[in-house]
This record gives C-alpha cells, structure tokens and sequence, in this order.
C-alpha cells in the first residue's frame, strides 16, 4: 500500500499515523520528494482500511500495490480450484479442465415444463440444469416464480434426470428450502448483498456468484472472498454482462473478464449468455467465443415452449437449438484458450 | 404499450397473442405499414409482462408508451407526497415544501461519539441523524459496524437529542432491532432485493430508498412501486451518484434525477453528496447545487474526529464545515427550484 | 417511425405536423387510445429528422422502427460486402468468408524497426501490416508520430514485403499524403468527425472505422453511412472496446457486437484485441473469442523490442508471440460462428 | 511518478530504465519490501510516457502522483483565468467572479431568425450569442447547417446586436471563415481532434471547449493543454452531459465536474443544461443548479419558433422561457459557492 502525504502534513497527525501503521505490524519506507512525501507501507496490507487512512487531512491519496482479496487470491493458490456437483454418476466436476454447460428454464412453470427441458438439456449434452423458483423481476406486478413449489418441482426433474440442480436464493430466509439444491446461485442483484453472502460461507454447497450489472472484477472477487472467509470455497464465478450506454444488447458481455480473472484467481468461471446478450441469435456466437476466451462452462435458457412461458425473455433457445449450440462449443472446446496444445 | 410485429407474422402465433392480450381486457388497434405491423395496446397495461410478449418469434419489439409504476406515479396522485416523521416537538416532515437535513456519522462507533455528533448537528440545523449500525463493506475485513449495540447507541443520542434515527437494514433478519429507527434506510446495493422491499411494503414507518449505482430513474420507481404495492407509501427516494467511467470522484451524482422524479412522481427526493462524491471539499458545493435544483432535502457525513474513526471516508465533515453547509443551503433554498416565486 | 401525441394537442399544430409529414409523402395511421393517439408514419422515414419532430410540444416521444442508415443496411443489400485491398499476389480480400489480420507497430519509428516488423508479421501470417504515422495521444507532451517521414517509411516496408498498409489519418490536411496507403484507418476518437468522413467518401480506397469508446452500434454504422452516402462502400468496421466502468482493462471489448453487426450492416467487422484490453496477455484469448464470434479478421499491435518502442503501449506482442496467437488464431477460425458446417 | 516493479526484475532490463530516467534529469527512489519494489520518480515528470514504462516486462503499474498537465494547473496558475470577449461596450468577461450566459438557437436558418432570437437572449440578460453554422449531426440525411453562410448571417446578427458570437468549428479547412466570430467552440465530438486543438494554440481568440461525452475530466484537461502549450491561454470550459446509462435523459449532466475543475484549473468552467438534458422542462433546474455549484456561465439554447425550427432539439427554450430562467439564476447567483460570503 502506497500512502502520498499532502505538502506540509501537521507533524502530530503524521506521527499519529504512523504510530497506527506500525501497531498493526507494517514497516513504513519513506521517499520524499521536492514536493511529495510518499509512504511505502510494507507487510500485510490486506486488513488494512483504504478509507480510513483517505480520511485524513494530511493524507492525499492512497493506492493498493497488492490486491486486498486472499482466499480467492491465484497468488496464494496456485492450483485451479475443481468444484465438484452431485455424486455418483451424475458428479460433475467445474474448473481446472473440466467444462460444463448448465441449462434449463428461465422460470419453473410446471412439472411437465420442467422434466421435459431437463430431460432435453441432458440429451444435447448440459450437465447440470438450472431453473428459477424465486425470480428477482422488476416490477412487482410480474410473475414472481413459484418459490417453494418451483424447488419441489426441480427435486422432481432431478430425480428423473439425473442432473444436478442450479436454483437462485433471493433471501437467507429461503435457506431451509435449498437443501435438495446442488448450487445455491447467487444472482447480480444481490452480489453484494454482504449478510447472504456470509450466511452462505458457511455452507458446504457450491456458490454460484453473478457478477453485478455495475460490479468490477474486482468487486466480485470482494465478494467471493466474503463466501470463502467463511468457510466455503466452492465458489464458481460467472460473468452475465455490465451494463454500458449500448442499448443494442440488454447488458455487454464482458469476456475479457475471463482471462483476467483466471489470473487473478483460482476460482471456475462460467459465463451466462442468455441474460448478457438478452437475445436469441446472440447466445450462440457468445457461447462460442466465452469458451474460445477459456471459460469454464457455460449457463443457458432453454424452454420448451416459448408461446406459453411465464417468464422467459427472448433469450431463451428451443432445445433443438441448444443442442446445435453445444455442438458448436464442443467444436471450439479442443482449441479454447488454456486447453489447446 | 406498443408491438411491433415482424414482417408477414405466422397467423396461428398472432391469433394467440390477440386473444391472450383481449382476455386480460385490452383492446388493439392496428397500423399496418408497408413492411411492418404495429398493435396498439389500450388500457391498463402495467401488469402487462413485455418479456413474456418480446419473447415471441413474431414479435419484434415491444415499447411501453405509459409508465410500469402506479402508486408511485405521479399522474395518479399529483399532489406531492409529505412524510412525517416522529412525533410530538421532534417531528419533522419531508416532502411538498418540506426540506430536511439528515445527518451524523458513517458508522456508530461509540455512545460518546455518536451523542457528540448528534448534538452537532442538530445545533447546526440538522433536522433528522444518521448513523450506520449495520454496514455493507466491500471487504470481509472491514469493520462491519457494531450491528444491534449501534441501534442501541443511535437509541441513547435519540433520547438525548430527540433527533429521528435514520439507519440502513442490511437483512430481513435484522428487522426487529429496528423498532426505535425513525426512518429505515435501504442501501444502493440493496435497491434490488425485492424480498426485503416486500416486506418493508407491509410497515408504516418511512422508508429511505437509495438508488443503486447501476440503476436507473425507473428502476428506482419500480423499487418504490414494490414498497408501495405493498401498503406502505411513506417512501422517501434518495440520489446518491451512479457508476460511471469518471473517476475523479467516487461516482457521479445525477443531479438531473432530481426534477425528472419531480414530474414523475409524487414523493420526495433528497440527495446525499457525502457518498455520491467521496471527497470533502465537493459535498457543499454538490449540496447547494442539489437545493437549487428543488430537492427536497440532503443527507451528509459527519464525524467528529476523522483520525479516528473507524470507517468515516474521505467524504466527512466537521461539526463546523457542517454547520456552514447548513448556512449555504439554507441561503439557496428560498430560490431553489419549484420554490421560488 | 411512431410519434406518440401528449394528451389533448394543440389542433393547429397538430395540423401543421400533419401536412409537413404528408409533404415528405409519408401515410400516416392514427391508434387513438384512452390518453394517447399514435401516429405511426409509413414510408421512407430514414431522411426524416426525429429531433425535428420531438422538438413540437404537441409530441411526447418519437420512435424508430426502421433503421436510419440504407447503404450500411443489410436489408436492403443481403450479401456480404468483401473488401479487396492491394493488387496482384499481395492483393488481400476481407470480408464475405475472407479472415485477414493486420498487424504491425502501434508507432513507426525508424526504417529498421518498420521492415523487420512487416518482415516478421508476414512470415507469421498477417494479410496486411499497420503502423501509426500520425498518433493521437492524450497528451501534447507525448511522441506525436513521425508523419510525414513515417507515412514514407511504411511505403519502404510495403515495397520490401508486398504487404498492404494501413494506417490512420487524423486530418483532411493529410489526405495528399496517403497516396501509397492502401488502407485509411479513421480511429475511434474521429468516428464522428463528419467532414473528415464525408471526404472520405468520395475516395475509392478501403477505409477502417474505428468504433468510437462511447459510440454505439447505430452511430457506428451512421458514421459508416456518412461515408457510403459519398460513394465509397469500402468500408471495414472494427471493434476496439468502449468506455465501461471497469478499470481492470483499458477499455470493454464488446464482441456482441460482432453478431449483432452480421445482423444489421453486410460490412466486414474486425476485431482489435490490443488497445481494447491495453494488456499483452490478454490479447491471444481475446483474438481467440473474436474469430469464434464470427469477426472478418483482427488488428494486432507488434512491435520488435518494447524496451526502445517510442510508443508502444503495454499491450504489444513480439513477434514470436503474434505467431502464437495466428496459430491459435487459424484453429478456431473453421469452427467459427458463421464458418462452422 | 510511482513504478511498480514486478518480483525478481531482469537485472539489465532494471539498469536500462534507471539510466533512461537519470538521462531526463529524474531522480530515483527506492522503497523495498517483501516482494514488491517501488521506485518513486522525483522531478518534472509531466513530459515522462507512462505508457513507455508500462510497456516493459519488468514494470507490473505506473502511477502518477502529479498532474500531467502544466498551463492548465491551477497549482502553477494560482489565480483564475479571465477571458475577455469582444471589445467597447460589447465586451464581456468569464471567470473570476464574471458570469456570462450564451445563448441562441441550435442552428442559424436566416436573417430573421437569428437576429429575432439574439435581439431576444440580449433583451433577457446574455452576455453573447451562440448559433450553429456548422452542425456535427449523426446522419448524413439530417440538416448539416448552413455553414458559410451562417456565418454571415452571425454577423449581421452581431452589427444589429453587439452580441460577441460563439459557433462551433468542425474541421481545420474553415478557419478562415472565423474571422468575425468571438470565440471558437470546439464541440464534444472534437474534443480529442488533436490537429485542430494545436491550429487553434496558435490563434489569440478565446476557445470555448466542451468535454467529450465519454472523457473524464482529465482528458479535458489534456485537451486544454494542447491549445495552451501551443500558445493561446483563453480557453473556457465547458460541461454538457456525459454518456452512461440512464436513458431518461440525453446525457448525464456531471456538475460535480465544475467544484473540481475549480480545484485543478485556473480555466473557467461554464455549463450546458440543453444539450445535457435534451429535456425543455429539465433546463431551468440544471442551469440554477450549475450556477449554485459555482459554475462561470451558462450556454442555453433558445429559438423563436420550435415548429419550424431545421435542428433544434426538444431542449430549445422559447425567449419568455430563457428570461425566466436567466431571473431564477441570477437570483441564485449571489449565494453561489465560491460567491457567497
């Protein structure tokens, strides 16, 4: 951590601070300029409080050198981190080399909906199945998911498939009900929504972290750590798109987050094409392109039957056209960026 | 509402959408172009979800002519909404005519600092107090507020003072601590966690709802719209800067927000210039740009010792820098905006 | 376009609206709801000025539903536009199934530096070379480009390797200059410099426009218009990142954009990786994703020794790095959106 | 100037940098810890290229401590800038403590209208008049403005009124056409046309330069700077929304830009509510807020007859309505920040 002081500092408040430093065990180097003095804080800076030290008068700025996440931190855990879903033969295993899709429906609406999408999206290829039952929806007014139900319905297809379960918790008060869920999704809205997060550091189960519409990587990696300081370090990451001034997409998938972050951590990193893109003929071509940047996987809507769906937006795919989308990231896999030789 | 449908549309797909729109009681008037078809929707469309419809293969979009938002809406109820808060000598009111300032400290760290500060700023003008108890921090590692013993503290300078407490709930969980808060306070990262606005929508006591960082006028509108679909319509909205490319400040305060929300809706607005631009020196001239533009009131950091307080920022002031605040605003008011003769 | 009315117009006005929108031959279809009439005008709208109209009082909001660019349009020009640049053996075709890189250093520097670059980027497999004679920098006090001298320089390269040149131009001043470039690059900051635009459109020779960092898809193509509407068709979009709030790369690449520019214009789209990231190890998974999503090719910054390199941001690969990334590059390219069987 | 330099730098790399820097006259110091080394740059660093240094392999960041500009530095400029237009009875002055309003139509359409409205603005308090002869419009289809001739049309104007006039130029190739204009505008979308920024350094005549819609303050700065290290000292600045993603409004009008701007340039600083909001009703607020803020003057747009108005926007103010808003802010003034006592 760097600490430039303003131009003539008032002696008792800089020994007052450097006092401070020092109790928590830093050594401070200093360099001193014709007109700034810089303060070169040396040792855990992690714990650190950035704003506490901006506050004060003498001070003009201050910039971190090292990043202020540990546990989500590639420094420090070198190896990919390898979530593991389900067991038996349907475990399925995220990160260091192991990619897979995660589709379903936009909303639970039934149970012949959602066996029927499950039953598809096995068949095409995904490992895992998504589906709402508690739905984060602007307006009051629209269809608000069919919560409890929607689990049990998922519980349903599950049973009949096989496969994994990814559901979205809105509240800690929906904790009981998650416990036939395989990862507990943790959507953008609430990506910094800090008291679930913690609650959810306690958990064994995968998290699956959206990134906010206005979060930086940064940020979510913040919140990654908020999981992992807790306990759990099954968290999967997943980039959904930011939002931007261009209106031509309903947010702007940000792919260079892919290889940033798989520097930056250790953590999987999946990416959502179906709510970044917000359009049908775009799921594809991003699909393609996340798993050519190196993501770990993919999540994305499928229905069955558009006419009729409660809640899916124009981004969701007809199972016959997932299937040609998973061909075509299959096709792209052996080539991705991290994999090819 | 507006649809425009994509050229020669398959006739058995539009005959299901006609009638599915005409049972929910709205009639259709058609414009047919050369290459495009455009359905007019009258009546009451609100409810009406437009994912559900743009997710149509004949449809290719779908525009909404009048607003998603209803007991929030000004066309419905023109007169301005007045929030009153506490009772007796200490009762204040926010809103058509009423101008108020909330402050005090970042965080409540102690009985002697957040009595000090309290008793500052209520000499100065401050008509209500803030004080975090419960604080959503990026990081883990950062103080986190002294959560229920905060609440109590905020409860001593209260019966010291008299001054309402305005603090922010962080959780559903939390809500019974919250008895003796005047006024309770959803966070910009909490805009979008519609379970805790739900619930909020069934008490009475006056909710201060911040925009989030990503949102935009209307989403904020919706928010409100889901407290007060609820029952409770003692909404009082709160401007606080949005994220954008700029970093010279923290965030970039929409001062602009201010008479858009005027002329649509009816509840008040006030700003907080503290946190939408992290820097001391900004919050006066960012606090009388606010009155001027007719906000209906501001909500400003103070602190009574920055060297050593516990998560103040950069953006606090003094008792004194306070108190001319205060004076400066309160010079502007009579001409501001929707105020002046 | 549509023209939603507010409630109870003027009739004066509304029929001088009337009759100015008959002059221009348009039909119109009124949709008279409870509140609002809709005006929905059919014809050719794409001359009408939107602002015009929205400037009367009697107007609430003006929509288009038709594209305002014709040329650019792939509506009205279905087929892929291929661009052909240089003649002979060393002609190159982009676009319509044509994939071309173009590479080369970020500034021309001394005669050395240009050929054995051009030499190098050849042998690795770049279709065309680039390198900035004329730099716009942020700063005065930066290396402005060698100009004139550098245009000259990569004139020698060009006849050394038979590669074609691009190379950005920042005035019309300089239009006489580039008679031996075979491609003028307009870059992001003059997307909307229209008499700059407007006199290339009277040329023949190809040009590249740079998507500006806070212009849209739509005003991209507008500026692509400006240039068809001159006369010269040859023009090649390129993607190059928008301004975001993430800080963590220089800019945001938006490869959406890429399918939604196959949608909408039949103009070859490239793609460039350097100076969106800023950043050298993110530029081979970003080419990767690009040629997955379809892109027509890629624009790469070389440069042979970073250490010297007068301008060269850090986002620059050595030449045996840009191999890596074509070898990587042309792995991808037969399973690409738009490519793959 | 700080550099971070990576774990282990490569000794010869490390040594080449270090007599780099010496060879400008720097001096260097070290602060070493753990695994981090931060050498601190200790001279005039405004004319080192951070990029040059990022760009090499042993350099993980480089930050500035200082700001990259000079004449535009208030730290070197204590005293504010006056820029002094026109001559005689006609003169007017900006900045220190002198506030001036601008105001015109959008574009000039003929004779009777431009002097009707400058006859009107100058009856209502402007102290100079704007009119566009040459119009950066988005389409190729839309009016261009009628350039020359507009020009003489200001003139006349300006004999009938005494009104100095400021217009906009668009490329190089017109200056010629200036002579009789009073101050120069450099539009947003020129902000960052750096040819024309150095032609117009060269001139006396006051430039009026309007920030980009996506550059940060800054790059405002910097593009000041390239007018003032050519020679010409009378640049004013102007805010006018920059692009995010709220849509409600054109722009997002940043008038924390104008406190600081205030606090890292001498330069004066003016506002444009019109453009900003592209909202009739939102110009009156936005103009008394800027003015609380402590901006130096105003540029609004005023017309005599909307409904056949070429170009103007939604935001154009009729004459009775510019008198109003010149009353609300001159009512403002006196108790502006930086004004009031």
């Amino acid at each position: 951590m760097i600490i430039i002081l303003r131009e003539n500092p008032e002696q008792k408040q800089l020994e007052n601070l450097v006092s401070w430093l020092k109790s928590m065990g830093l050594d401070i180097h200093y360099s001193k300029g014709v007109n700034k003095t810089i303060m070169g804080l040396i040792g855990d800076t992690a714990s650190v409080d950035m704003d506490l030290i901006q506050a004060l008068d003498i001070v003009e700025k201050v910039m971190r050198v090292t990043e202020p996440y540990k546990n989500a931190n590639r420094k420090f855990h070198p190896q990919d981190t390898v979530v593991t879903v389900g067991s038996g033969e349907n475990e399925v295993k995220i990160g260091g080399g192991n990619f897979q899709i995660i589709a379903g429906p936009c909303s639970v609406e039934s149970e012949e909906q959602i066996i029927e999408v499950a039953k598809a999206v096995k068949e095409a290829g995904a490992g895992l199945m998504r589906g709402g039952a508690f739905k984060p929806r602007t307006s009051p007014y629209s269809f608000q998911g069919l919560r409890g139900e929607g689990l049990d319905l998922l519980s349903l297809a599950k049973k009949e498939t096989g496969l994994p379960i990814v559901t979205e918790i809105m509240d800690l008060s929906q904790l009981d009900l998650f416990e036939d869920v395989d990862v507990i999704q943790v959507g953008a809205r609430n990506m910094q929504n800090f008291e679930l997060l913690k609650e959810l550091g306690h958990l064994d189960k995968p998290i699956l972290l959206k990134r906010g519409l206005s979060s930086t990587i940064e940020e979510l990696l913040m919140s990654a750590e908020y999981i992992m300081s807790g306990r759990n370090q099954n968290v999967i990451l997943c980039e959904r798109g930011i939002r931007t001034f261009e209106t031509m997409t309903r947010n702007t998938l940000d792919l260079s987050a892919i290889p940033v972050l798989k520097e930056k951590t250790h953590l999987p990193i999946i990416v959502d094409p179906s709510h970044a893109t917000g359009i049908n003929s775009l799921v594809k071509p991003m699909a393609m392109a996340a798993t050519a940047a190196g993501a770990d996987g993919l999540m994305i809507e499928v229905h069955n039957d558009p006419a009729h769906a409660l809640c899916d937006g124009p981004q969701s795919l007809r199972p016959e056209q997932f299937a040609d989308v998973v061909k075509a990231v299959e096709a792209i896999r052996p080539f991705a960026f991290g994999v090819q030789q």
